[in-house]
């Protein structure tokens, strides 16, 4: 288990180390890459030798995040991990090695690393990042205020969800002081949509299946539906909300099917602890969201997840 | 045409006057009802004898916020409109009176009203319903940021659209201290739709044209759309956010048959000026959000729609 530190500590620990790679988890959301971004360039500023790293390719709507910072050559010594709350979610080249520090939000952090400073009451990882920044000697620049906006804005689906906090609210507001344009980066990692994109909520709502008298909901998407339209998995984020937006639904489940043929179930909730749901299959992850891997028949997986959230309806 | 008074001047005002209608707007929405009973709430916590007023019944999402002020028996003698940018919207008792004071945030107020205070450069009337409260002697308890709480995030579209400042963040940030819980309350005005809903969504969808490759979005809801899948016509709000939001659409368009006949027709944009192409066909709104309606065919319309956007697109 990892000894838990306070931000100063974690502070402390920055100062001293050099000579970093800054661990992002695979399949990035903007919290993950926000965070590690943010801290990347906020070391940089301190003169260290830093980069961040992550298993899987960059969504495309996150581009604007990503620093290649090319004149670097050095070989990591330390292994910082952020938004990361299991260590097989760090991908094939890291999940084995020891990681120094965890800087986490998620209440699930399976205590991978040897230092872990965790604060699961952070509606996201940013915001424990921005208080941490705050503490460097590094000045919250329009690059750096736009990596933290954009972990605080996604982790709280844009303040919408019940973890936003009115510190979610002042930290964001305090970042388009500095000159984040919300408007258009929220049209771009909320509103807009390919049309691929809008076809394949149709396929997939169209198709959703009702349980216990429309408290459980359950919405497919299969590998022949994101091929038909065209839509790449990185690009589906947001689509495993819609189960649990219809009225009298209490959990709502996205069962996405892989290309290994497996399936990666994805639940929200609107008072049920999906994490709790989840753990029962080997997941984790929130209050209200939550979800897991795992194989077999369709209607194998729907019955066994119904029988969990029976437990706790 | 309307005297432009300060915030001050208004707030004096409002000290000296009694028996006052609060007007709101037809089709309310989150502001109109917001600002409309948190300036009635707070006046009577004055001692002032006040009642709010609207032509059109309360949508069922906004119930949370109507106040049966049933003790009241008086003959108003001031009328006050709140978040109105024309008369014709008040309805038809009031379409002909003389209306005293008018608080609003359209840019397009048409100046109805004997004394106005518009400020278009908020986000929404609540924001300026904040600042007048806050200089009445009256302390904004938890019903009072609800109302005020409810106007900011319906106006910002949940703090996702442009008009978001950061001041709005900052004011929904001391609503929530106070006590709001936004979570539940964004999942009841922005996540939650009846199985309806969703259903109307896919039949408006599906047959969504496009103009100018892509550049102009239309989508059609028939009075048949309405009644098959059941939806009331007061329930349909955030629905004309979609055309836009496709990638690509910089001028969306929503067209809904009224009950006469008619067409009520919405623009969402991205960068034209929506409340400008309105105002060809009477109609008025913001810069990104805009409407009027009209009757014809649906060609004919969406024809002088479109040559109208190809002046400014």
């Amino acid at each position: 288990m990892s000894i838990e530190i306070s931000q100063q500590q974690t502070v402390e620990r920055l100062r001293e180390l050099d000579d970093i790679l800054v661990l992002m988890h695979k399949n990035p959301d903007g919290d993950t890459l926000g965070s590690g971004y943010a801290l990347c360039e906020a070391m940089r500023r301190m003169g260290k030798r830093i980069n961040a790293w992550c298993d899987s390719p960059i969504p495309n709507r996150f581009e604007y995040l990503v620093q290649d910072y090319k004149d670097l050559d050095f070989t990591p010594s330390v292994l910082i991990s952020v938004d990361v709350a299991d260590q097989m979610l760090l991908g094939e080249p890291y999940r084995n090695k020891t990681i120094d520090l965890a800087i986490d939000h998620h209440p699930s952090n399976t205590g991978f690393a040897q230092y872990l400073y965790c604060k699961p009451d952070s509606s996201s990882n940013c915001e424990i990042m921005t208080g941490i920044i705050d503490q460097l000697p590094v000045e919250i620049d329009l690059y750096i205020a736009t990596c933290l906006y954009t972990g605080i804005t996604t982790d709280t689906g844009c303040f919408r969800y019940t973890n936003t906090t009115s510190q979610s609210l002042r930290m964001a507001a305090r970042m388009m002081d500095i000159g984040v344009e919300s408007g258009m980066l929220n049209r771009q990692l909320f509103e807009m949509k390919t049309r691929g994109r809008v076809e394949l909520e149709q396929l997939a709502m169209s198709g959703i299946e009702y349980s216990h008298k429309g408290r459980i909901a359950f919405m497919t998407i299969t590998r022949d539906m994101l091929r038909s339209t065209q839509v790449d998995p990185a690009d589906i984020e947001g689509i495993t909300a819609m189960p649990r937006n219809i009225e009298g639904v209490e959990v709502g489940v996205t069962l996405r099917e892989l290309d290994n043929g497996n399936y990666k179930i994805s639940l929200r909730t609107v008072r049920t602890n999906a994490a709790q749901i989840c753990a029962a299959f080997g997941g984790g992850g929130h209050k209200r969201a939550a979800g897991f891997e795992c194989s077999g028949t369709l209607f194998d997986i729907k019955v066994a997840i119904v029988s969990e959230i029976e437990k706790v309806l």
